[in-house]
């Protein structure tokens, strides 16, 4: 076995953007394996807009990164030696192995280490429509929008990881879906590829106004749910648009520049449309996910629930994809591939 | 009986603030009874805050109040005369007369007129704690806070009709009751007739930040129920005080000058503490209205449910009684009363 490991440690917080010398690349050694530890060695690392909230030191609803230590994070990968009766070496597993090549995990900690069957669904998709992202997409809208047939759901970052699934669980749902996203490729893909109803290129509106005109047009009867991933400009454009008794599920919101928030221009509509929003996040909710990835991964290996991915290749290219997540460079999945 | 009637209409809209220019006091017939419907001479007359909304003639959930004609509005009368089999003369009686001295009401209509019992409970608490305003807060507090013993629950206006009963029922469920009032006499009546714990005037507080720091002092484990009537600074300053998972009764928000909206700050706090967030109006849950007049009634008479009440006099007196309660000048519940 190996017994050297690369990883990407914090070294300093952003001020205001994040940037590359926030990170830095070290060579750690791979400790022996203890009675019970698994050793993994990473195949895919998983990249995720709540990784930047990490970075921060400000009260939120997670722990910050401690700096100087490697960057938390999703992985799928193969077990190389596992001194735990539930793995055996060649494994496929997913776990939180964070930014590095292998990691050293206790294989009886709960939720820490899953393995996973790669039969009908490729590896790297446990780390998107058939895991986390998936299962956002999922509880978002079945457990908060809870859309009846006939309703219009619509959410933004259509084309992204949590986006996509969102519109594809809502068809399956009988629901008209409509998207929104950056660009016109982007677009195209999440209408063509994903079969939304409708998706409009937001970057095409300089205001909610505007926004919201073209929402009234893609969804003629209002908006019965929406799954928001972004806030700000198209949270107050949505918010126009939506029916009486309508449900958002609040799932992520941007920051303007400098980490200053975004206000909601008018508030009243929740009052006026009498609509519920609640925000979630999705690792407080670890006991819906067996029904949840039993749906997803069944959708997946049917060939019915599609996404795109964007690779990275070999852990030095890792937080430059990152940034690139966070400016919105990445077409669906964002990845970095090791192995 | 009587012949003339008096009645007050809306005869121009407000540009900005309403005015008494807005309204005007004319005499009609009383026209003949038909078979079926109902004489009720009223009372009192209840003044609310959502008739301000009424005034517009923009999109909202309800209708706009047409012009040259009588002002919509909760009444408590007695019948002069029936032609009904349900209604007898002398009965007391509640319903939605508007700003007149009397009404003709269609007697087998759902929900236009309800027979009242006045040995325990007074007339015109039929329009406050045991009416819309008392069932507005028992709603709010127990369909969308609801919250468990032992937790916190906050509301504005908290001197007014709704959210002194909010408090009320809160304390009754064991929690901690902090309300936010209008002056130091408002808030010793909150704290010392109404009995919550610490009551908060927010005029001492010149931004969100000092009425955080207050919140913070009067409700040290944080606030898991908000109960919100007005909006604006003091929704900002509750929602950084808020523990994960709270959950927030949106029943009135007022806007800025001008009708125009004032924005929420810190919308991305609604995802980082995993807030619920639901705007309601009590009319559209008629089903839960007699289980929450049964705990409401039951507890005035008891006299476990207190509450203040300002009266102005005569039909003449309701244009500024109704700017005044806009203003806040008022103190509980606003009535008219005509006989």
């Amino acid at each position: 076995m190996s017994t050297a490991n690369r990883q990407i440690h914090l070294v300093s917080r952003p001020q205001g953007e994040a940037s590359v010398d926030n990170f830095k690349l070290v060579e750690a050694p791979l400790p022996a394996l203890a009675d019970g530890q698994v050793l993994v060695r990473h195949h895919y690392l998983s990249l995720d807009p709540y990784m930047r909230g990490r970075m921060n030191d400000a009260k939120s609803y997670a722990q910050p990164q401690p700096l100087g230590t490697t960057m938390i994070g999703g992985t799928v990968g193969v077990v190389v030696e596992s001194r735990h009766p539930s793995f055996a070496a060649g494994d496929s597993v997913v776990g939180m192995g964070g930014w590095q090549e292998y990691s050293v995990v206790d294989g009886g900690a709960a939720g820490m280490l899953r393995r996973v069957d790669t039969t009908h669904v490729p590896l790297p998709a446990y780390l998107g429509a058939v895991g986390m992202p998936g299962v956002t997409a999922w509880y978002g809208l079945t457990q908060i929008c809870a859309p009846k047939a006939g309703a219009t759901v619509a959410v933004s970052a259509a084309s992204g990881a949590v986006g996509g699934v969102v519109g594809q669980l809502a068809k399956a749902r009988g629901c008209r879906a409509v998207g929104i996203a950056g660009g016109t490729g982007k677009c195209r893909f999440v209408t063509d590829e994903l079969g939304f109803d409708a998706c409009i290129d937001y970057k095409q509106h300089r205001d909610a106004k505007s926004l919201a005109a073209a929402l009234k047009e893609a969804a003629p009867n209002g908006i019965d749910g929406y799954f928001e991933n972004v806030g700000g400009m198209v949270l107050d454009a949505v918010l126009t648009q939506m029916n009486a008794f309508g449900r958002i599920a609040l799932c992520g919101m941007i920051s303007g520049y400098d980490g200053v928030p975004i206000p909601l221009s008018q508030p009243q509509l929740l009052l006026q449309s009498r609509l519920l929003l609640q925000g979630f996040i999705v690792s407080e909710h670890m006991q819906l996910w067996p029904e949840a990835l039993k749906e997803l991964g069944g959708a997946v290996a049917a060939g019915k629930l599609k996404y795109r991915e964007t690779i990275a290749e070999g852990l030095a290219a890792t937080p430059e994809a990152f940034l690139g997540l966070l400016k919105g460079r990445n077409f669906g999945k964002q990845l970095v591939k090791l192995v």
